[in-house]
């Protein structure tokens, strides 16, 4: 190897000993891989394939490990590869023969599978958590502000008036449909591999359902060739923080937005701000762009796991070792994220002044004004085109809607009454809005019950799960 | 705009047309545009917002453009945008006032929501239907070689014989979750936003619920900002296809693998493989290939629209137009290769003896010579270096562990005795994995069953939707 | 196939003629295909390898074909699978024996491979034109309001007056750059693979130089291996495409931004905007948000092209057949997104008062106050405190820096003389940022000057290759 | 904050310090950044900004923490966010006013994008190194190889034989053309922003162009406000990643399929495949696999990269700090998988006999004998036709074409004459291919020539640079 030896400083063994360990990443999996193998160890016994000393002796001795690894005593050699690895060999120099025992009637590829499972169980419980908490700080922040009302916008245009309230609300949905692509992840990870062995299942007599109990999965995977190089569960993982994280986004760019001087709507705590190291009067929304472009490392590492996952044969290939660090990454990520805005949006000051005048401008009352005209008999599309005229007017004179007078109305359309009035104000307009999911505050009022009984019932998932 | 004119051929006007037209894709949901007006009317006229008559001429309005786009009678104008507008447009030509009416209550905004939601619907059912048809196909074929053994792999390295039904049956596993994946799209889907108007909700007292009904949707959404904005259902449609693309793309890599002569393992049918313009000889698999291949435009798709929703802001933005291209080209390329693969697979011909011969290669009852070592009360461990040894025996020797006498297995362990040759039969092998989910005839039956059972649940969910 | 059959309405040959057929998207590249083979045929009559008579034959017989197809008299037929065929098919069908010989020395996979590096080259060339067009337009309306000032923005706060000259030029630097990448894109396009044949070169005495001049590529490729699968040129055009469209995704947001009710900054012409169906006072920034949302689709053909190419073997495999759609859509889409801005940004009315209006809120002159104090010997860090002190005194009054009097900024630091009210007027603030590529009138007209340098010589660059 | 902090065990302060920091990113730069500031502060001092002992305080001071970091004697504390902090924050504390000045006309904003701008210049420099590496790699494998044939494959079914030498040169190629995108990314990276502080420029009269040159830059940046959000410099780097890792994910894919028993053209070195914990015979290919699956994660890390700029408004915004992590992880995999294939491709071992024998099934010949019928006059295509119905022909008899007789041929045309047996010869075919790039070893030779051109100049531009 003369080229390659010839230009690096790494010997070959080291260099492939850390380009092939998962070491690094999957020690973060110590707690799943001692649980996975106690419950292992306890069914050979239970099965009579070990001894019960034996599994006694393993169970004690990984219970040590699990102790000496959170007392940080224990050392890692990058030589082990992986956490495995690591675990199983210092099992076998503290207690011998018993140890070796140990890997009987299992491979690392389902024992990997089993791990990564209960890992992305544990994210899926964590992201439920932080995902309940921010739709709880938006409703509190909802129902303080119940008679807040600012522009609503389409196209960053004024559009029609609506309710703070309404408007959070609409994030708390998008994060209730969150939970429940989270749940669809925790669901695909609760069946069990563990009895798969290499690929093609064993010849002991396991008890895959009894381990899989004692780990608390739902049940066990059917098809051990499947078992092994399944890795939906963890795109579930990603796909669910990629959309998350979009909705985030979309929530931060509106916290940058509003906390703009252009805009002014809400003030960010200072908890939840920066300064600028060379100009001294900034108060930078730091925290929400770090959210919103967070979303990016998020989607990357779902993408990622695509392009691993694409045109792999079954059924292990080592490419498969690439699927953690990502999932991990995306997670941590998320409820972080997720934990940011909660903070964010619980401290930060509404300044319904702001809204109001802005909610003072561009025309909010158009489309109630074409209604108006469209109830008293003119078909809506002809409204549409008298309404047109009206607000050209207000444009040329510098004025909005309700600075009109009855008789520029009339001017327009002789259906114009003076009842016309009722019609420009911009709480009128609000309360009018009282269809289903609309932004009435009756409307609103209803839609929270609906937010908080979704609310309790995720949180009572959680709650089940011990979360 | 003299720099502008001076070099582009368009004018202005037919630019902007051009560019900002959705109609060369949007009009391929021109069934759902009238059939959410219809219900739109009726229910106008029902709740005394419209008379009877508007509603009633509207109906045959919109039946009669049907019929005029369904016999290619009807002249779509890129001036109007899209399909939503050049129907209404038309519908007013043909019937007036009572036209101008229909959008009473409404806005394009939750208009196109709804459109879009059910096509959504209908496009998951069509890609349900295709994939159980694939999963039928798989069975089949697993029934049809219930006897055939081929090497199972991990890193395209033999390593322990499996039974083809187990490994076609690893697909149907992955295509039962998919299925799983696209029910949840459906669901996403499947819940109105008519009656959200442009963002804020509506003043005529529409009865949302009654539209909702007639249209096929399981409920209301419940905020009318987060209706016209949120486009969580076609992501998920987006992911569910993505990762069902994923799992084709290892089903045909292997058909090309198993057709190449290096493998040899199966013949595709003419029908499904193609020739060379220039190599006379070649029977190439194009279509498997392309199948493969097309899990790229599929990820594309979902990665798209990941992008264009991040942060945006509340309620609708233009940006949204981009989303349903990518969904329709991925929804009609996925459908495709379901149906693709399953022409394929149905009509490939397994050829046993190269599977065979192959399951001969590679020292295949490896693990069960460690595991018989085991038995015997050898640490795993230990016995997995005893048959390393024997490995690099058979190696030097070019052999394979069957051909070693009873005296080469005593040399390196007095465990073994001279029941170890029933350890080296394949079949042996094969029927001593009996655990749950193993590649033993039984446990194969065992499996299929369930399989089965899964198809059928799957199927009555389909029939109740009437597709 | 049973199974199949009795599910699907097409035939099995009509399917997957229509699965494998590229037809439909390769027929845009019919100029390309038939001046290949015109320069092929050429080529085999200088070298004797067929006669010149034949070339003549097959000469004329392309230029029928293509008139009739670009005079719509060309029926495409899906079971030709793709234009190559299609083309070659109509030759021998029009021509005989003579165009049986045009396939003399290449094969479709050199073909292809020649047809779409002459497409993607001209592509390359179109979105040049379209990158200087609005390269000019920038320019242009940079000088038009060479002395109007806004407040430049870092987290979307106030940071520091600039002139909007030097805010639309960084978008000319964005634009040179994404130059220099299409123009990468086209040299890696602008290499002949034809001659290559199949995957392994040729037995015929072909002259590659000859066709490839013809053709106009400036040399040819190497491997014929390589040559036969390559598709990194579509990569590089696509990633080109990629960056340009993000490029423009920032110029569009800030068009939506500033043409917002909050902002004002610029009121965009009716040619680039639009209404509203329901809301009759709306104009909508339509355009600009398409061409930030289509950044989607570029990024998604980008993804799209990587993911296919992923674990391919040598040579040539079908999934390479996806390369085209994807890179047409991204330079289509690109290209009309360059020409909506350029439109829009030159139609665009500024409106200077809002933005100085805005400049003035937000104490931008904050960072003068700590030069001034750091000039005077005060450590920079310490100025920076200074200043903060002075803005907390200034948001407790509700005022700016501008209105505090001398003795408020002297009992922060005896530093201060009255010289200090130079520092807060704005002009005098942005005419001091006179370092290389600063926002001072002096700079800014010499950062024009290498604006217009770049763009003469790019303009060069086009006008040798004819576009 | 009532909600967030019942249930969060950080307090607030050491979330958002945690969640805000980028020191456990960027303090990989630390080098670059002391470079940074030393160039400044020499700047400084020529320019008369601050004095020459300020300077040289500055100078030692920064000499002395480098010393301490590489050391391991600095103790990093997450509360100073970036390395720039708290590389400055140690210097005033050291050095007391001298150090408060460093930051004199500069900001972080400049700061970071210089130092991040050299590191991606040196992570260029180590890519371009370790591409070069594994191409000399390859060529010697070729000369090693020169007269080992193969089958040439198109959609992994065999098409014509080809040298192996011409097999290993097609990944030659692919590597000089990553090799000119890393070029590309050095290039763009290769401008130096220092100068523009926050967004504006500085009313300091810097002398940018000497701190460019003391740098190692080959330009200063014109805009300031492009300067400091500009990070398309990153995206060529992660984008010349991407590409070079497709590369390397098709050689590795084909190392995998060389290594199986199916295939069995070459055997891995021991120090470049692992065992199983499970099956002990098995020797599997898990470095190329990594390779193969690490195209994923760097694929992830572009798209990351262009979600996260995606519609940012100018200037800088905090989402910018995400743009390291992902160029960094996506360096490092590179390199250490070029480095990994490099030393896999040097020690493999060549299987000469099994590749031989492969050639000679299926039909090899076949472009061959229609060629030679197109010789004598017969077109193309018809000739295409005669070939198939021999090849039929040997498929019903279960021979190859080398094995019929003189009337087998002259039974389907009689311009077959007893020289056809010339062209049945495999290495007569691969002589016959002597076309400019195809794989007749004299063109190969003459291939080989120019590849070794285009790395003696690639070493050059590396020397150059002194890398």
């Amino acid at each position: 190897m003369a080229l390659w030896s010839g230009r690096f400083t790494d010997s070959v063994s080291e260099f492939t000993q850390r380009f092939g360990a998962s070491l690094p990443v999957d020690r973060a999996m110590y707690v799943q891989d001692i649980a996975g193998s106690k419950a292992h160890a306890r069914m050979l016994s239970a099965q009579g394939i070990i001894s019960s000393q034996d599994a006694q002796q393993i169970e004690e001795g990984l219970d040590r490990i699990q102790r000496q690894i959170e007392e940080g005593e224990f050392t890692f050699d990058i030589n082990d590869e992986d956490i495995h690895m690591s675990i199983e060999k210092r099992l076998i120099a503290d207690i011998g023969e018993a140890g070796a025992r140990l890997h009987t009637g299992r491979s690392r590829n389902d024992q990997v599978a089993t791990d990564t499972r209960l890992f992305a169980k544990e994210r899926c419980l964590h992201l439920m958590r932080a995902n309940v908490q921010l739709r709880r700080v938006l409703t509190t922040q909802a129902r303080a502000h119940a008679d807040v009302m600012l522009p609503g916008y389409t196209h960053l245009q004024h559009a029609q008036p609506v309710l703070l309230a309404h408007h959070l609300l609409a994030y708390a949905w998008m994060l209730a449909r969150d939970f429940t692509r989270l749940q669809a992840a925790y669901d695909a990870a609760d069946v069990c591999p563990l009895g798969s062995a290499a690929l093609a299942g064993t010849t002991y007599p396991l008890d895959r359902r009894a381990t899989a109990a004692e780990l608390g999965f739902s049940g066990v995977t059917q098809n051990s060739l499947d078992a092994v190089s399944d890795r939906d569960f963890l795109l579930d993982l990603l796909y669910a923080c990629s959309v998350c994280s979009m909705h985030l986004s979309r929530l931060a760019e509106e916290v940058v937005l509003w906390s703009s001087s252009e805009f002014g709507f809400i003030t960010l705590s200072d908890a939840f701000s920066t300064g600028s190291s060379i100009m001294p009067q900034k108060k930078n929304p730091d925290f929400a762009e770090l959210v919103r472009g967070k979303t990016g490392r998020v989607v990357g590492d779902l993408v990622a796991l695509l392009v691993t996952m694409k045109a792999l044969p079954l059924a292990y290939n080592k490419d498969l070792q690439e699927d953690k660090e990502g999932a991990i990454d995306a997670a941590r990520t998320l409820e972080d994220c997720l934990v940011c805005m909660a903070g964010m949006v619980e401290t930060m000051t509404v300044n319904p002044r702001a809204m109001a005048d802005q909610a003072g401008k561009g025309h909010l009352a158009a489309t109630d004004v074409a209604d108006y005209l469209a109830k008293r008999g003119l078909p809506f599309r002809r409204a549409h085109e008298v309404v047109g005229h009206l607000v050209l007017l207000c444009e040329q004179r510098g004025c909005d809607l309700a600075d009109l007078s009855l008789a520029d109305f009339q001017a327009e359309s002789p259906l114009f009454e003076d009842d016309i009035v009722r019609e420009l104000d911009l709480q009128a307009i609000v309360a009018a809005r009282t269809s289903e999911g609309g932004t009435a505050p009756g409307a609103v009022a209803a839609q929270m019950v609906l937010v908080e009984q979704r609310l309790s019932s995720d949180e009572a998932f959680l709650a089940q799960r011990g979360a």
